[in-house]
């Protein structure tokens, strides 16, 4: 079912709308199709919205796939995408596989979206396992990503080697990074530190033995795909990194395990929201301190913006045959904005192209 | 080289004093030494220095026994502790073992400070892998602590068992909790979540083929060994958490494996410290902002206190026989004060024999 024939040209991305899911996420479709009804007005960004129309209302305007069926924020990822054919994910995962949306996002059912993109778009050619990439601030500089942040509860080295590929592609897509830096967590600076699973991929990243699927690994920033066709993402391994490196991260892509990214970045946001939520209560305790907070805020609300999920754009799949921007379930107005700007923004960046260069089976090269 | 013949009893254990490594630590022998001075004059703890007399300096009347080498903070632990037999590390952990310290503590290299407490202390019967427990604040509450924090990056479903088992012994003899809660952390409240071994863990844990190795698991508060001698420890299971749930954690015990212990644990101090320092940057703005934060910083110090590592007393070695206090490598006197006292608190209350009889193999209960 994945894609069939070329992917679209730059030109032609920028003129196909972003699908979005109109039933996704916790405040949908409300929120979410205010979002994406602010990112058309605002941004002049083509939209596409996916939902039951009796259940989605009001479009303002907005175009309207229509389908019959949502998958529920709990249900089973990979019976739910299976079951509903006609739901509104996998209506959105096909129309980016069949040239009609350049991207999609959605605030919904984070396994669900990643099966729906994953079995409707496909893998793209060599792609081991997609992975999702969450973008951690650095405060007043580009935020630094984190692959894999949950796809993968189970990861092989080779694995490991190509989220930092694809990580790669992504900063440099998105962000314009043309010499990433990619760091691999673990529980110390020493090659010798960490779980076998991190200690081999290491070894693979530094150079030592990692062989095609990692040809550019740890070359540097100079080395770059000799073959023809797209040109292939160097980058530089800059060794481990710890927990305590992740805010702010030295290195534009942090590479980990699913299980552990998923659990260093809710231990992040967790930690964030817990002291933030502390700082408030002091804030309020009597006139003087509310005063005072009054003076602060205008300028730790900014600070504390940079920290906000729905300010990040969403996490973004990597390694499918199509742009797919997962946003938080909590997602509200703002967040899609930010989230279909990714999208599109990345989309007509050639994301997929990038990938897929970094990515590229030594036989093609 | 493990201990022989019966540990002292709690009145013995309170007039021995503690060991303290002098040499352990960033700040070592100063803030070291004068951090014990202070437990001994102030709290009134027993207190004997380790290290070398001519590196050591003036003792300001501790007690000091004398050794010749010094492992240091970046050498290879197992390596130091075999070759340096003479070391400030390994006379400690022998002062303990021998039965003339109530406990340890240093501030020194973690990995060394483990081998020296295994080797000479020796495991508790049917502990698979001793493991690290490290505290994390509860505004207002006894912490929570995360085992294993570091020790073990490689680890078993049996072990966690005993982690959870460890841990829950550990906060009942260090705060007096009754029925601790232990949970399992993963990527996802439903059992299926995350890597087979949070799978298996989380079967085990639950109660389902727990076997005697986690006979009171998940049993509830009001299971208790039913066998002779020392009482085992119960828990109730609450499940699984997630990386958001470490601040402030739900469970009294929030049980992993060392590599996703470490990782999270890092990453916790790490976020709070770049909050505060980007909230401290704030603050400096100008003349106002100082003004405003003079107002705030009565009321935000004592919050901040509560995450600081120098407060939290240092982390524990639970399975050894014998307590060894595991303080940050930056320790300063403040530190080293707190990580006494909680030495001489778990020494004096039985935390070996707590730990012991909460692992004790089924053929002794």
């Amino acid at each position: 079912m994945s894609r069939r024939g070329e992917r679209p040209d730059a030109e032609a991305l920028a003129a196909l709308p972003v699908a979005v899911d109109a039933m996704g996420g916790d405040k949908a479709p409300g929120e979410i199709v205010e979002g994406a009804r602010r990112a058309a007005t605002e941004d002049g960004i083509p939209i596409v919205l996916v939902g039951p129309p009796d259940q989605v209302g009001d479009t303002f305007g907005l175009p309207l796939v229509p389908c019959t069926e949502v998958i529920a924020m709990d249900e089973d990822p990979a019976g739910g995408v299976r079951r509903k054919k006609d739901s509104s994910l996998v209506r959105a995962a096909e129309l980016v596989r069949d040239g009609k949306a350049s991207a999609m996002v959605s605030a919904g059912n984070t396994g669900a979206t990643m099966a729906a993109a994953l079995l409707r778009m496909g893998r793209l050619p060599g792609v081991i396992r997609p992975c999702i990439a969450t973008p951690l601030p650095r405060l007043g500089r580009t935020p630094a990503v984190l692959v894999d942040a949950g796809a993968n509860a189970e990861c092989t080295p080779a694995m490991l080697v190509q989220f930092a590929q694809m990580g790669a592609a992504y900063v440099a897509a998105r962000f314009g990074t043309t010499s990433p830096t990619v760091g691999l967590l673990s529980i110390g600076e020493e090659s010798t530190k960490g779980t076998p699973l991190v200690k081999e991929t290491h070894a693979l990243l530094a150079g030592a033995g990692a062989g095609a699927g990692a040809r550019d690994a740890g070359s540097g920033a100079g080395a770059r795909d000799a073959g023809s066709g797209p040109t292939g993402f160097a980058f530089e391994f800059v060794g481990n990194l710890e927990g305590r490196d992740l805010l702010p991260s030295p290195a534009d892509v942090i590479v980990t395990d699913g299980f552990t990214g998923n659990v260093a970045l809710k231990a992040l946001e967790g930690s964030l929201r817990f002291l933030f939520d502390a700082m408030l209560g002091v804030f309020g305790t009597n006139d003087e301190t509310k005063a005072a907070a009054d003076v602060l805020l205008p300028y730790l609300l900014p600070m504390a913006a940079e920290f906000e999920p729905e300010n990040t754009g969403g996490a973004m799949l990597l390694g499918t045959d199509g742009v797919c921007v997962i946003s938080h379930g909590s997602s509200n107005a703002v967040s899609m904005v930010n989230a279909v700007r990714v999208a599109y923004e990345c989309a007509t960046r050639g994301l997929v192209d990038h990938v897929a260069a970094a990515i590229r089976p030594p036989a093609e090269g």
